[in-house]
């Protein structure tokens, strides 16, 4: 789609599914949670979950509510968790659905449920101890990613747990806008001399992630988009700079 | 809980948990669908909504997408939709489940649903057409509203299609703002007067509907919450700002 490169372009690795899978669960804290009521029908609620270090989603319910009844029937569920801040159109904003079973929690596994849920909700050190609540770990099946419009991906249990979260993804918004408003020029020089556009007259950042960063384009042959490779992939939010600062002096030839 | 009110308070109505459903669902566009998978697990996912007048929600899913395949197979779904821009604890915040069962619309009844989409999503003007795409009402048999800590409750059909949705709910963000920025000695003179807190040594609003505001109230005894009853049910954002400026004043004495 769009205006065709009319030099090359250096191929960039993207985030796998499970990856953005995992940079998604690490990111949120709100989700919506998919149970069975006794009557059968599906029931969507909303819930705060916490996740251990290989992204087991963990949840804290109560039997007063009616997710937590129908987890004591029924085992099986899912849990959606979306974007925090997603921008512009909503259905192009990424999302992931872990299905699976939960497995109520006890001893050090229910320990080590309860510190990484009061990371989450402070509140839980307190209510978390009723009577009425049961830490549960969501033992993952299989994973559906959606990324926006026609980018989307499943992946299987062993490629999430084994996947890492974008340690970059705190920065990407700040990168993003900064980027934009502050380095039009850098932006247009990369489009040109690393993005194969050298007749571009605008380009504008996308999206930012460890492995490089997708630009918009004008070009008088119309609008297109583009992906550059960083040199090196970054590994925190604070390495962004570094490889953005190393792209726009390749981009001006030094 | 709290500091208890030392002189009386005018009883104020709240929104029943309907007119909560109601405002809730009128306000949003993105929700969560609870849909019933091949294997039988419940399958929750991301989804735009259009409401009709009436409430309904209109959904329009693609069978290329699990939860759009799902329904071919079981049409029992329910619909969880939270606040758009919850504050503080998100498990302070709004949100309501809709549970009923989807019914692919045809004639008349998808032309309507077509238009009221289209509002919602306008990209649908054109995805809509395409074959894999149905458009569906959700039939709601019942509906589960939480407000928050211990503010929950149920409703059924009939009930959330009667209610309306509070009209002044777009404005409520920036009169709660603006009354806190700019107005801390009328709102310690509502809670002082009219909010049974003659000691009050600071207020500040918390939240505000069409029939009344809520207050945090500091006292020599403590924290507390009060509410106050507006003179007149307001029906319009920009009724807020008379019925606070006629709290205020009578707060004065006026």
């Amino acid at each position: 789609m769009g205006a065709q490169p009319l030099t090359p372009v250096a191929p960039s690795q993207t985030r796998t599914a499970a990856e953005e899978a995992r940079t998604l669960v690490a990111q949120g804290k709100m989700a919506a949670l998919a149970t069975t009521s006794e009557d059968g029908t599906p029931w969507a609620s909303a819930v705060l979950y916490a996740a251990l270090e290989d992204g087991t989603p963990i949840l804290c319910l109560s039997t007063l509510a009616e997710h937590g009844r129908n987890l004591t029937r029924e085992p099986r569920a899912s849990l959606m968790i979306g974007e925090a801040e997603p921008a512009g159109d909503p259905l192009d904003s990424g999302r992931v659905t872990l299905a699976g079973r939960v497995e109520a929690l006890t001893g050090e596994a229910e320990e080590a449920a309860k510190e990484a849920y009061k990371a989450a909700s402070p509140a839980s050190g307190l209510y978390g101890g009723f009577g009425d609540f049961t830490y549960y770990a969501l033992r993952v099946d299989r994973v559906r990613w959606v990324g926006g419009y026609g980018r989307m991906d499943s992946t299987d249990a062993e490629s999430y747990h084994a996947a890492e979260a974008d340690p970059t993804a705190g920065g990407a918004a700040y990168a993003i806008k900064h980027l934009n408003e502050d380095h039009a020029q850098n932006l247009l020089d990369m489009a040109r001399v690393l993005g194969g556009h050298p007749d571009a007259t605008e380009a504008t950042c996308s999206a930012i992630d460890r492995y490089g960063m997708n630009l918009n384009v004008q070009t008088p042959r119309g609008f297109t988009t583009t992906r550059i490779a960083f040199a090196e992939t970054a590994d925190k939010p604070g390495d962004l700079r570094g490889a953005t600062v190393e792209l726009a002096r390749r981009a001006r030839g030094e």
